[in-house]
């Protein structure tokens, strides 16, 4: 294997992301999650071991199908209370030199215009290290906490992504032209007018005449980012994004979502490796074999079964409160639970229980699972690349910071013995160092906006067309 | 005199906020505005003059009513362009201890059910030193970029910032209880979901059932800032802020503004001192009155003539780009004409023609002006003080980080030694530094709140009584 493996730290910006109970470990900082520093910490710890990003997680809303509503998951910590992740990244930069931010922001709640500023400033106050986790989807929850006064709600959400991802590019790629900061303090020009641009928008569901209010930021868009697993999903990943993320615990699974997602942004003209594949893993590492196991079984502890079932309930819109602990789960009652145990049916596994589910979940989430000692971790790693063809892992984390500290202690060493991953950060933003370039390549959706002018006399002939 | 004045840095995040032309200033440093840095220095430098807090204005749109575009704007960076500030208080209070961050956001442009995550997470992350200074006003350039996605418009902009008020409360003060955070590792119990509550708001322009996303933060409702001069302005200020601000180079006009809002709050039910009243000041202080005053008369030959009118053809709403520079603004011309140079009309200048506007707009904004030594500047300011009536000063930047740092190296140091200018910080939030106290008071509406199912239930009897 010559290619290097990234790595992400997958979190969100609350006690408990995937693991939900976990937070009651006596080692478990997670509830810090509301303090700058503990951001600050985990960029450090994960910087150290050349980790390409910070990717956080976001919802807004709650998980409430369980029980029918939010009693468990707020007991629980089940991604309640949760902060705004936005805020993570100027401060955790501040205090780092290389690594990335990726945070996530749906195109559901903000309208573009003003979330193009948001997450220019990011880039900006980042020096080019932010990406952007692009979510289209929502909890109900959510949504009826913001009614029609937010976006409209849509049937096709992927279009109003669509649409909203070509505002972005527009005022990001094509309103202020590179040279328009001229910043001559002699003539006593800080930016040339001529160079900026009003975007001259006029679509379906926005309407953005004028120019963007920010200067050109290090990378213009971001490092875009986006999971979606459903063929719209697949789609608009193949079409504009850089990094798709894919939790899975299946090899079989993962490695056909990669290759489809590839082929797909082949077919819509974009180079090999243009789209990086990360899926999900859980990393438990140790000295050895034997201690990492020991460390498993006692995380398993602290697992809270309620709480692992009040976020499945959310992801599939199926309360399981109504079910026993042991009782097995039958596939043909619901799609939504034959689809979630398909998932999970990796190594044989074939009957399913909710105190099974939670089990796994409560752990690993959807992803993989790496119990170990370095050797024994890194030896599944390379197999599950291989397999896979994936290009990095997005690792959750069980304890903070215990679980990247491992990672990075442990298991980083044994990886960079193996020359299959990285001993240095490449300079530059956070494309630079994962893709070698500063900008989206010419061929991508966003280039065309590049020269507004034309592209508004096109759009202009289109409609008269 | 014996309570000690107040000091904000008053300042936005883009190179030029209220001094058209300075940035081409050879010591300005303020096109750096995009990097996290300039601000980080700023705080250290504020903080080492313990001013109160870094108020941070906003403005989401650009100045394009003179000459009918907004190149004028664009080309000597007047507000444009321009980045989200919001992103600036983690990264700053991460490196600092007591100062307070006032951040600027508009009730027009996002949710309050989201907005209220956003700046809870402010909160959280400054551990209690963020102040939202409340919007409720937009520049129609902004606006007709939004259109009707965003938020919908409406006439009584004031109404809507009552309800989109009164939501933030109720999540922010009712939703979660003091305790509800239990933290019970023994007993497994992250929050106490009895003491979670769905604030089921339901209003003319809102409608908000469930629970907040975040748990509480230390000031739970941030510092509320606001400048409005209205009628309608000052009965909202007078009903929901504690740090009112108001731009005007007349004591006397000042004076008045500040015993109306003052009376006004009183009438509301609530306490003298409830209320601290920030005037604009623009500070050029050195060690003689003779370098000061050199220093001025350095600074104006940076002043932008188009810049400064571009500014102001914004506030106003009327392009004065068709004015010869000496011409004699007629008063009769237009009520927005009057009323400008009515403000302006402080030292007996009767005449105005949009040069000497632009040279008086182009230092000091619409505020006063402090020029000379330390003595010089001190006695003027506590006479100042002593006239009005206010708590503290909003002071502009003319060039960065220069102004805020001789204010601190000259100014300081001579007020301390009068007795009139505090000498330390109080511990805790920013709220217990300016008023001693961590929340807001009881006879505050948004106490009202605090008891959520009460207030609920009252609702409910208002609606069926």
């Amino acid at each position: 294997m010559s290619k290097k493996i990234l790595f992400n730290a997958f979190i969100m910006d609350c006690a408990s992301h995937q693991t939900p109970g976990l937070w009651a470990h006596p080692r478990n900082q997670s509830w810090r999650y509301k303090e700058i520093d503990y951001w600050i910490e985990l960029a450090k710890i994960a910087e150290s071991g050349y980790f390409a990003a910070i990717f956080i997680a976001d919802v807004i809303g709650y998980y409430d199908v369980y029980g029918g509503d939010a009693k468990t998951a707020v007991k629980n910590a089940v991604q309640i209370p949760i902060n705004d992740p936005l805020q993570i990244a100027a401060a955790a930069a501040a205090a780092t030199k290389h690594i990335g931010f990726g945070v996530t922001a749906s195109t559901a709640f903000e309208h573009p215009y003003v979330f193009a500023r948001r997450i220019a400033t990011a880039d900006h106050y980042t020096k080019g290290r932010v990406g952007w986790n692009i979510v289209t989807s929502y909890l109900e929850s959510g949504a009826k906490n913001v009614g029609d006064n937010g976006l409209n709600r849509h049937d096709d959400r992927y279009e109003v992504a669509n649409e909203y991802l070509e505002v972005i590019y527009k005022l990001l790629e094509g309103s202020w032209e590179d040279g328009a900061i001229v910043h001559d303090r002699e003539k006593r020009v800080f930016a040339d007018p001529n160079k900026v641009h009003e975007i001259g928008h006029k679509g379906k569901y926005f309407e953005v005449p004028g120019i963007a209010l920010t200067e050109p930021s290090p990378q213009r868009t971001p490092v875009l980012f986006q999971a979606g697993a459903s063929e719209a999903g697949k789609k608009f990943a193949a079409r504009h994004v850089e990094c798709v993320f894919v939790a899975n615990p299946s090899a079989t699974i993962v490695r056909n979502y990669a290759s489809d997602v590839r082929a797909l942004a082949n077919k819509a003209g974009r180079d090999a490796g243009a789209l990086k594949v990360f899926s999900l893993a859980t990393i438990i590492v140790d000295e050895t074999d034997e201690e990492a196991r020991a460390k498993y079984e006692e995380y398993k502890q602290y697992i809270s079964y309620e709480g692992a079932l009040a976020l499945v309930s959310g992801w599939i819109g199926i309360d399981l409160s109504g079910y026993q602990p042991d009782e097995i789960l039958k596939r043909d009652e619901s799609n939504a639970i034959v689809s979630i145990l398909n998932d999970l049916t990796t190594d044989g596994e074939k009957e399913w229980t909710p105190r099974k589910l939670a089990e796994w979940i409560g752990i690993s989430g959807l992803g993989a699972l790496f119990i170990g000692s370095p050797v024994t971790v890194a030896d599944a790693i390379e197999a599950w690349v291989e397999k896979t063809g994936v290009d990095g892992l997005n690792i959750g984390s069980v304890i903070s910071h215990e679980t990247f500290a491992d990672v990075v202690k442990y298991l980083v060493p044994e990886l960079q013995k193996r020359g299959v991953y990285p001993t240095s950060y490449a300079d530059g933003t956070l494309r630079e160092k994962i893709f070698g370039r500063k900008y989206l390549p010419d061929n991508h959706p966003a280039a065309q906006y590049r020269d507004i002018e034309k592209a508004k006399k096109a759009a202009r002939s289109d409609r008269h067309g």
